[in-house]
């Protein structure tokens, strides 16, 4: 199945034209996931051909504007568009609370059902579930209360090994083994043992989003082997102070994190206004972990 | 001085590539007004070049979504731009409720003074006044408290006109006159009278801003012989019926408001998303009201 993500907004809070405050898609599957919600994310699922109507879920990591402005929007137009299948909603403490204002004051009734997870943003643990994959929160340090998300997909069934597989075995004998069963013989016994058509079983993808955050060393332990992870990188680190006082990561410290973790792929983001270019906050990070990558407005890594 | 109006966004509630919810930027000499603030409006103000550190005052139409969800992003640029100057907020009942929940769960603390006039959006009554110009709202009929805003220029001076003023006044002469002084003679008496080497006192320019309206005839009175009225169109006339249930107007109804109210000029706008082409919704009211055009995104009108 596809396990892809897919960049909308690389920025931080100030405004800057081309770049857009952090959302993110998840694609697992025939299920998409919302990571942030900026300020104009509509628009960018727009742009990036992503239906609404497909986010099964959206995961929000903290109150500031630039992860949060765009979901009342979002939601707004959800509603406008008919839409009727419930949406679960992961979020920090106090989201409910802009939402019930926000939805009073425009005297606006959804016609689907929001469900409401209250993150504790102190804690590792399990937040969200289905058929495609779960969800774990990772306790971030920010100004204001702010969690991560690990995503890892569902245990796959190992794929059947063309040469391995006897000849003439018809489609509903195939399909019963893709399944994980063994195939009996006529004259009783097993006839095809599924351990000895199969390959390996595949190793679940993960994803850590780690979207606001002062450099957390223990974070490492957290996300450790994941396929991918996002990180913050605001700042160069020249301005490693400004970073500490800001509750931000500089890129060096992201890619300090990315190799204690021993994670497969790093992804950088939410740049500061002032760098107008991106390039010196690349170097940055691979002078410490080479497999980095820039976070860019549509942006898509296939895991 | 100038006077002119600029459309950021022209859109109605869903979101439609190239096309933003509603946003206008209304110019009269040194100072800027924002008049509504929909989703994205601080990328727009970006785009236009308009620098949010001249805006003096906001003025929210309503709560819905379209009109004010891009002003909780913009206060919080002007706030990490370093404002320290005063801001009006004008607008509906709620609006104070709202922006108090966005701050305390952002745990935003403004650094300027944010002084907020709370509408009455049945009245027809002066909201704002400054040196450059005064308000009025005009009560709306939407499916919520809704106001539209009357903007009238404060009275200018009349010009002097050249070819009446006499030979060898001194500098300090000539700006005794341009600010509407007589000259006193020498010998007693008067020697220039204003009233004699000046033009007629300027007519001050007015512009009627309606949001979101269903028609109302009596709008008319209060709009009578603008220079400029901006009036929502979201439907074509064949929708009248659908657009009479949503509190909406049509492009027929607008152009008939602006032909019974005497005006100069009309502005459409507010158009649905169902329209790909607009044109249609100009010749309808064009076929009513020929000084009729669209209001488009960068549009700038100097009146």
């Amino acid at each position: 199945m596809d396990f892809e993500l897919t960049i909308l907004g690389s920025a931080s809070a100030t405004p800057v034209l081309g770049r857009h405050p952090t959302a993110q898609v998840l694609t697992a599957g025939p299920a998409q996931y919302l990571l942030d919600c900026g300020e104009g994310t509509q628009w960018r699922l727009l742009e990036n051909r992503v239906r609404h109507q497909r986010l099964r879920a959206i995961f929000i990591s903290h109150l500031h504007g630039d992860h949060v402005f765009g979901l009342f929007g979002l939601l707004g137009t959800m509603h406008l568009a008919g839409r009727t299948e419930p949406l679960q909603l992961i979020g920090p403490p106090g989201l409910d609370e802009l939402l019930t204002a926000q939805f009073r004051c425009s005297t606006t009734r959804l016609d689907f059902d929001l469900n409401y997870t209250r993150v504790d943003t102190a804690a590792h643990a399990v937040v969200y579930e289905d058929a495609q994959l779960r969800a774990w929160s990772l306790p971030l340090e920010h100004r204001i209360p702010c969690a991560g998300y690990l995503f890892e997909e569902q245990p796959r069934r190992a794929n059947l090994l063309k040469e391995r597989l006897p000849a003439g075995l018809t489609p509903s004998q195939l399909a019963q083994l893709a399944q994980g069963n063994d195939l009996l013989a006529e004259e009783g016994g097993v006839g095809v043992r599924h351990a000895d058509v199969a390959g390996p079983v595949p190793t679940p993808r993960r994803y850590a989003f780690c979207s606001d955050t002062r450099h957390v060393p223990g974070l490492a332990a957290l996300v450790r082997g994941a396929d991918l992870l996002y990180h913050e990188a605001t700042f160069l680190d020249e301005s490693r102070e400004r970073a500490a006082q800001t509750f931000h990561s500089t890129a060096r410290q992201a890619a300090e994190l990315a190799q204690a973790a021993g994670v497969a792929r790093l992804l950088i983001g939410h740049f500061s206004s002032r760098y107008k270019a991106l390039e010196p906050l690349l170097l940055e990070a691979r002078a410490v972990f080479e497999p980095t990558d820039l976070a860019a407005e549509g942006l898509s890594i296939s895991l």
